[in-house]
């Protein structure tokens, strides 16, 4: 099988739990998180080249010029970017790189990057996504039920995804993922390098 | 999860060991194994709906005229065809339904049922294919030459399929086909129905 690795896009509204399942994904060697560029000071503790390519604005800028972002935002004032060169790599060195983001970019990046398995992450109900981000306790009311509404318009996003992972308990829908990504490499799209190789030589599994 | 169950076409060339990963498969009971329509004469041990649905020729004709056929050949002067009424039957109760077929008839399956999932399982190489035919010990030599050439043939369809799987041991490739079944109900677009229950009910895993 082809050796590369994949774009794997975990998205999904806010409170599905994507930040929970890519931690217990990140820590499988055969996958590796995507880091983002920002314009953001590098707080303590926050290594450059591990939580984040901390860059000037100008440096940003002349970035997304030459369009070196698969996709990038403004968040509270600072740029965020996912670098292309950076998930290539990483893609070239046979590992999964796994990209968390919001429901616009992760249709942006598709867009950008047709052979990324697209993931749309979802709570098992909005009742369960509700209960979720009231207990976050971290937001007001009105702001929990701006969550729902913009919820369920992404829900309607779904038919353009690939895949649907529910997630109702972490280590299962983590699981899922490692599931797709596995089938996916076996796709004939993917390894039509084979047709030569298997009139020929000997295939290394 | 859409409980239906899916159409899995294990198709490939001969020597490729189809038979034995559907052995394995078989006995896995989310899989169910499709049964043929025959005009051949029962042998002894085989059993109506068990191992074949025996039919007279006049019967066999009738069904083919009524379309009730995903596929069917002559074989030694005996019709075979794959029944879609009790295809549907055991999609319908949740099964997994496996297809074993050669490469031609597979592709007209897909062309028929394109929510199948196309399989093409292949020896790791031409000389193992050659290797396991020749240890058959069942046919002449320019019989065998014949299979090779029309392996490298079917090599170049691979293309018309979804998933490539590699048969270098048995027990790895059956599972390699259940992942694939298990990721691709996980597929988006079988799951479009989830839009809505999400907004509302609880979802059953």
């Amino acid at each position: 099988m082809n050796k590369k690795g994949l774009l794997v896009i975990v998205s999904g509204p806010s409170g599905a739990g994507k930040g929970t399942v890519v931690d217990i994904l990140k820590n499988d060697s055969r996958f590796a998180l995507s880091i983002s560029v920002t314009t953001r000071a590098p707080r303590i503790n926050e290594t450059e080249g591990v939580n984040y390519f901390f860059r000037s604005e100008d440096e940003f800028k002349k970035m997304a010029d030459n369009k070196e972002f698969l996709e990038y935002a403004i968040f509270c004032g600072n740029y965020y970017g996912t670098p292309i060169s950076y998930v290539n790599q990483k893609l070239e060195e046979g590992k999964n790189v796994i990209l968390e983001i919001e429901v616009q970019g992760a249709l942006q990046v598709k867009e950008i990057f047709k052979e990324a398995i697209l993931i749309f992450l979802t709570p098992p109900s909005i009742n369960e996504l509700k209960h979720r981000l009231e207990n976050r306790a971290t937001e007001p009311k009105d702001r929990i039920e701006m969550r729902l509404n913009r919820a369920k318009e992404e829900f309607d996003m779904m038919d353009k995804y690939d895949y649907i992972v529910i997630n109702n308990e972490i280590e299962k829908a983590s699981n899922d993922i490692k599931n797709i990504v596995y089938a996916e490499k076996m796709r004939a799209n993917r390894n039509l390098y084979l047709k030569n190789i298997l009139k020929g030589d000997e295939i290394k599994c």
